[in-house]
């Protein structure tokens, strides 16, 4: 019981200092006509897998990085790019090189003054703990209370692109895949 | 502000309805003697993958059931399934099959009537709303309150093991990738 | 020396009995203008993601069942599956529900009696050792001939398609991921 | 019938000038008792999990980097790297690293002057037609050919060990996945 309660506190305290109005932001660099690429490591990459889904299923054309059918990237495409510290190697160099090819770069991150934050167009700040440190405390393990707070925000990110795009939730089931 | 104040309220009313003593009874069946599969489909299968990766940290013996290093189920092995409708065809049918080969079946689902929780030694009832329409009711789309929560519940679980094994974050640090 | 000598007497020989012919059949349903999906369990599975990914450097529209974005199927698209034994439960019950579906199956397989040959549409047989039995003979472990001479039969099916859809290896660079 | 033979050719050809002694080596790097981490990028990467998923059918501890269960690489591991340039940025850097934590480094490469033959303890020299330019000139699109004969090298390579260890068809039938 308390357990529980506890880690809702927590993803409480940091989803009450997500600042929607990043959201509104990045949304203006979103929309089914631009590619969109995602990356990030362990369980940051999961949880952009799992807005690369959802974002499918709205209708939008978008590739996680390292996945097979995965083509290069071009400029006028978009990445998201998640790491909790800003600092993953893997993530931050993709960015880079990315930002050098033309592509816009939408950062999301634990720590605002990270190499991440700096190559961002527009930057979505998730002050979860990570596991370098950074952001509110917590009882979790490691980057944990990141990985929550990513994935929720995300989620609502997606709800807005499909009001805006006046995508249903029928729309999506259609897309949703139907052999599994 | 206030839509993410709405997820918010949805995923703390599911919470709230989740039952701590479910995950104390599935801690019975999770020790590091054990070999521990995982599987899921689509989102719930990155969710799984998250849950996966963290109980490597902790210092489990654990698989995701279709990944590359995956070897034969055997009996004494416990399976996490995850399924929002507890219906998904592919999770459905490894559940029945390892439970023939005498494994430990974990259930994780939204429908405590279904096949999914019918084949279950230990079932953990999360009752987000899924895109069959179990669950509490959502804003969101598809099963997105059932991923959300089921991510915080055996985030929960991981941490009730840590704390039972004595597993410190520093310990889950040091088996954390080092490259990446 | 011997040993790498005995092992492309193998694959001659299992070379030499693929026909040509059942390639250029399956080339009139493989276009740019469908959606081609492919799906294969273990090494099988490996090489069918490696058949998309080169017909994505050709300019295809193709996608792996199981992947983070891969869409719904439906009428009209074409699935590629692939298993040597070709009664894989996850690789049938696939073909059979696309089949439903409205898809064309191309099975590729060492038996030509197996179920996955019987939902076919077009048939490549590759009769390579399976690790139930089938094909010619071989002293490698379980399924590796019929991995290795699948990887070559596709490779060759590709290079057919680029031929006659003139395009060029300057053509697959260009798609072939720049960030890795 | 013409290109099937020509691919068969280009695969002859490199095949013969593969040096088994160079397998010979680096099987003194695997044993049971160590773990081996494989990686790669593109398709070699898909040819880095066909090789890791036999490893662990005939008994080995072998991860595969950027899976979700793969933990910390240590001092005394053995990482086998692939890469027919020598040069994708994603593995020889990994190698690099790997080399400074103090593990093993087995090269598979067609370019006996890259990166990453500079920092092998065991090379393997597959010099298939690569991307980059490198290696038997091949009529196949890109590194095919390379992919084609690392995939026949490196089940060499486990044919050998599996030799070696005396484990038996039988053995690697027990420990492949039996749920598919």
């Amino acid at each position: 019981m308390t357990l529980i309660a506890d880690i809702m506190t927590e993803i409480e305290t940091v989803m009450g200092l997500v600042d929607e109005s990043q959201l509104t932001d990045a949304m203006t660099e979103l929309n089914k006509k631009r590619r969109v690429y995602v990356v990030g490591a362990g369980r940051s990459g999961f949880i952009a897998k799992s807005f690369a889904m959802r974002l499918m299923h709205i209708g939008y054309n978008v590739y996680v990085m390292g996945e097979t059918i995965t083509p290069s990237i071009q400029a006028g495409d978009v990445l998201v790019a998640i790491s909790g510290s800003g600092s993953t190697s893997s993530v931050v160099e993709t960015a880079q090189k990315a930002k050098k090819l033309g592509l816009s770069i939408v950062s999301v991150t634990s720590d605002e003054t990270s190499p991440l934050a700096a190559v961002a167009d527009k930057l979505i700040i998730v002050p979860g703990a990570t596991k370098t440190g950074a952001g509110v405390k917590s009882i979790q393990l490691l980057s944990t209370l990141f990985d929550q707070t990513v994935h929720i925000t995300l989620d609502a990110l997606t709800l807005m692109l499909s009001r805006r795009d006046q995508t249903s939730n029928e729309d999506a089931l259609h897309a949703h895949v139907n052999v599994e």
